[in-house]
């Protein structure tokens, strides 16, 4: 692990760099100062980056929207990887009829409709139409009732022997420098555990949210290697142990979930090293 | 395992016997038939009997009050033993003073009030009162907002360093022969896990509920030893377990939770071994 | 949470003293300085006082004996209470007849040897006596050969639906300052995982550990209640945690697993508050 | 979900199979009745096939050298993948020097050698070359000492923090019809929860397993898509969750973990759904 002043240091070793969002991009605080001028310096040098997040409340353009609200216009719709988009490959390639029932916002269920496909709140299912719920997918922990929405989840996979999509892993994401709320990914933890079923996750660390930018990266780049790839990222558990497991070089910042004085413990009680440590992702 | 045609092939054997309520006693269909007769056999051979619960939702007086509506008079209120009973024990021994902040119904947290203690819903936690809070208690799933509050007590949790006391360690419960719904064992877990600190959990399958009732029977017969104890449970994980564990003969029936085809399969696969299995308590 | 200068300070407001051994005691380097003062001081004020250990591998006397050997010769016996016990009274009140095989040494399984039954290591299991097998019991990480005999412990249990119970519910202990050894209870746990069925775990901070040494006490004396019972330990999560699970005072000292620098980071990340904290039970 | 009389009923609708090796291809009975004809079949229509296993005892041409010697001539070394190819990329792009120590066999170490790294197996590892250790992997079950080796691997792993590889993720694997035997990724729980660090898995259920597979694919027949591809098992867990999630079809077969009279209860307890299932992978 290298210590870095600045993550100037080490851009030029690398063609192609993935961003996690919040608590590298921004935070509580709104932009991190300094990253519009990494993002102004990858263009310049024409190095390819790509927002990678485990963001499944709204669709890659409407985060690309949040990002030009906040002055960082650089960042394209298609340089933007949300676990949700995982989701809607899924339904996409796995489920080719009737309805999908989702717990979330109706923005984020929008993004995951197919042709074919119908999608429905937990809330909005019922005798009539259980029968043609074929999967069920957990986006957000905004847009229904908990109490009688996750009752009625358990029910309907007690009901129905269907796929469930979480597609969001974390358990829990920061409101503000204090307080967090719980995640989607915790809730379907608690769900998980009491239907006694198995359930799909995509989002970081598993591999397949790496793959799908790194995908498109070959696409447009077909001679670029892991090597030549960085993952920046503020959270050990997901974005550098995925980042790592992928093969890819990694660098920890502190401007989100991992501030400087806890980094050195968790680096050692948990086992996952970074190949850089740095203040933040600013040039 | 020795398969009973009826009760009354043992209940001579046993000087004391431990009821489960939900599932042995009554069930959503009311009162399990036959089981009147049980009670009324007990009392006629003066024998002892607890009901021991993992209900932590109403007081002992309440639990009886219960029994008495569907007719079964016997059942007094120092013969019911509720998970809720060691909540307050532990606040007793182990809380001095402040508040103890809560999950659950009035009812519920109105049991567990101590003297020097004062007891209050977690949504009237505030800025205001919380560094006076000393414990946090998981009652019941009703009686309080499932998003907010829940939210607020992860962030209850990770202000203050303090034990929090869960009075019911089942996952979900039945509501009808179809429908379960998430019990605040359930949720605790989700709690314990986002938070990362360990709770204190009361309720069977734990050894603590057993010994509360068994230091009862002891005090008003001190001859007596765990071989003359038969527990009767309708779950293999709480009730069979636990009265295994603690060294009791115990008896599976088949009036709740484990239905009679399945019992077979389910006590292969968990490796937990009732003494007995019998269609009901009934004699 | 109050930091004492010297155990001396509260000594005189407990009747009783549960003591963890390894840690507390002794440790690596022998008998922890000016503990052995500590017993002249109870066994003076005819305090009664109890070891209580998650070591399965010796029996009481055994254990006593090794007291003895360091100079502690006030620790008889009967004050010694171990997770062996435990074990031994489940197999004297559940398990009738037939063959209790066993992991760990000779000596370990002497100790639950009943009437009527008849111990054998895992290794002498083979297919003429394998039906006779009625019991599992994980004692020791020594004693047998890890790699035939965890392995044919799996097979055993897929073939014969029996309790399996764990002696000592620890993951590891220590060797040395700087290294651990593997423990039954670790080992205990990747079996269970593999056949999917629920042991049945005995030790800190099963709450029926300290009832068995709460009984020993109140035999003595009847009158005595929990408030009057101290726990002393060195680990959170066993010795505190259980302690105050069970309702008693608890302090923890920094002379075996918890280092005095690491105690805030501890006991804040886990939850786990002991009533006091102290360098070590010396007075 | 589809039940198929003959695995001809739907192969055409494919372009690429991926088979799982143990319990598809063969079993304890040697090669699967009519799996040679299903390959021979393959290579007459052109189609692609891929044999993906979690099993890193072996190098894929040794792997082949296997199917060779039982008659299926046909599978050659570049159709394997193994979950031990995973582990030599992740050293290859990961580590860049010093010593790998592994658990295993000197065999499945042999495979996973690198320019540039040395490895030793756990047991020689000492005081002298600790510190040059930089990664640790976990190939197989054999080929060390269960006892002093997993022993030196946890205080190996608490001196340095370095990435451990568990190149099979397997709990268990079956010896023969009876009986089974504890697989390294069993093992590797253990040691996991003992020293309390993320341990870095690959193979079946996890996706890089079956993007390894599918991006050889896409080398040679740029054009295919996911939903051209069938991947084939014989356990609910690994290799139908896995292929469902990646996005394929699936089909379970009933030559190896899962019997055909156990099929449908396990897919509904675990919610693991196949597109077909079918007697075996015979045509």
């Amino acid at each position: 692990m290298t210590e870095l002043q600045n993550f100037k240091e080490v851009i030029d070793q690398y063609k192609v760099i993935f961003f996690d969002s919040f608590g590298v991009i921004k935070n509580y605080m709104g932009l991190v100062p300094g990253v519009k001028e990494t993002f102004a310096y990858l263009e310049e040098q024409n190095k390819q980056y790509y927002i990678v997040t485990n963001d499944a409340s709204r669709s890659p353009l409407q985060l690309a929207e949040g990002f030009h609200k906040m002055g960082l216009t650089e960042i394209q719709e298609d340089h933007v990887i949300s676990s949700g988009m995982l989701a809607k490959e899924y339904l996409d390639l796995k489920v080719h009829d009737g309805i999908v029932a989702y717990l979330g916002t109706i923005d984020s269920a929008h993004y995951i409709e197919s042709s074919g496909l119908h999608t429905l709140p937990v809330n909005s299912i019922n005798e009539s139409n259980i029968d043609q719920v074929n999967a069920l997918v957990l986006l957000d922990d905004e847009g229904f009732n908990w109490f009688s929405d996750l009752n009625k989840t358990v029910n309907i996979l007690r009901r129905r022997n269907i796929p469930t999509i979480v597609a969001n892993t974390d358990g829990s994401y920061p409101l503000n420098v204090n307080e967090v709320s719980i995640a989607i990914g915790g809730i379907a933890s608690m769900l998980e555990s009491i239907v006694g079923k198995r359930f799909i996750r995509f989002g970081k660390p598993d591999s397949q949210m790496f793959m799908f930018a790194y995908d498109l990266v070959r696409e447009r780049t077909p001679t670029i290697s892991k090597s030549d790839v960085l993952m920046i990222g503020d959270t050990l558990g997901t974005d550098i142990l995925g980042g790592n497991k992928f093969g890819l070089d990694t660098m920890l910042v502190f401007t989100g979930n991992t501030l400087q004085h806890d980094a050195e413990i968790r680096i050692n009680s948990l086992g996952i090293v970074p190949t850089y440590i740095c203040a933040s992702a600013a040039v």
